[in-house]
């Protein structure tokens, strides 16, 4: 198959995981919005949960284009995504700010790797709700701003930003087995993306961004 | 004084007013939207609440502009506005709703309030953030469909919405005493905002729109 052919079915399904990603990004972002030690920092997170919902929008719109319910689309991997958010609740401001700088890059990593498998528009609609950088630069500098004021947390935000690596590792297993998702098959057979090497990519690109936010891997 | 040369600390001291607001409506709505029987609903209310978050970034920038730190200007309102929404936390989707409409619409009249006592271009700053319609006619569709699953709700939604408004006056009462607000002297001695007849015209309001909602005032 081309790059061109790939079944409908199976570009629903991803756009509903990305789509329900986005949705839950969101609600989680601005329920952690409260652990904000002042009103600035709190609104920062709210605004950058505010552009998940935004593009939670343009996808489910796209959904609704190709003929399916964006809620059917998006129902096999509630289950997963779900279970991530609630095995990883931020206990501070410092992890929240951690896991909205692991989750999105680890998000941008996934979608720039299926980007490749999509025709048009699809493609640069998945593209296009790449997240912006400067909410990056925002989380790097909390978390910079956290470790200076007491270095001892460098190593707990470390272990926190490892642990969320793994859970959303382990949750992608499961959203690839997911029943009923054409995208299972598009990901595992369809030897389109390549699992364990996006993994391996995930894994590297996860160490780079810790030394940059300047935590330990 | 004429309308134009309001003192610049009231006008700081209501965008602070308005500013928060909007955050914390965001947070809330957010938080809330989990409380959605369904992914479409939950996204709807979702972006219900990021519509605030944009709003507050533009009056945020505002107050800035103005020469002072938006959490300054927020601050004093912090305790009536949150013990609002602690109140207030509603127990399922038809209460979310309710209070998301009675919210925006005691906003909206407010606004529009005290909109007339500023000069551009804050005047059509507040203007601007009054609330899309399409929201409201959101909210009238979920509580008419509440109603209609269960007519018994009608009596419980009605009561709550009445609770909604009482819970705003009164924390409105604190709002306008809240030490060290310039903004307490606009409304309560400047004679710029009749506050009896606004409170009159909010409580008018609100018996108007609990009927579109097919609710008892």
């Amino acid at each position: 198959m081309s790059e061109t052919d790939l079944p409908d079915r199976a570009v629903v399904d991803l756009l509903g995981l990305v789509a329900l990603g986005e949705l839950l990004a969101f609600e989680r972002m601005a329920v952690d919005a409260r652990l904000a030690p002042d009103l600035r920092r709190r609104a920062a997170l709210g605004e950058m949960a505010a552009a998940e919902i935004g593009n939670y929008r343009r996808l489910a719109d796209r959904i609704a284009a190709l003929g399916v319910l964006p809620d059917d689309a998006m129902a096999p991997y509630v289950g997963p995504l779900q279970a991530y958010h609630d095995s990883t609740e931020p206990r501070d401001w410092a992890e929240a700010v951690t896991k909205a700088y692991v989750g999105d890059a680890i998000t941008d990593d996934f979608l720039r790797g299926v980007a490749a498998t999509l025709a048009e528009p699809d493609r640069q609609l998945v593209l296009d709700v790449l997240h912006d950088s400067s909410y990056a630069d925002f989380a790097v500098a909390e978390i910079r701003a956290a470790v200076e004021a007491d270095p001892r947390v460098a190593g707990r935000l470390s272990m926190w930003a490892r642990r969320l690596l793994g859970e959303a590792l382990s949750q992608a297993g499961r959203v690839a087995a997911a029943e009923g998702g054409a995208f299972a098959a598009l990901v595992t057979r369809g030897g389109r993306v390549d699992v364990p090497e996006l993994f391996r990519r995930l894994t590297a690109a996860h160490t780079t961004r810790m030394t940059a936010a300047g935590l330990n891997n």
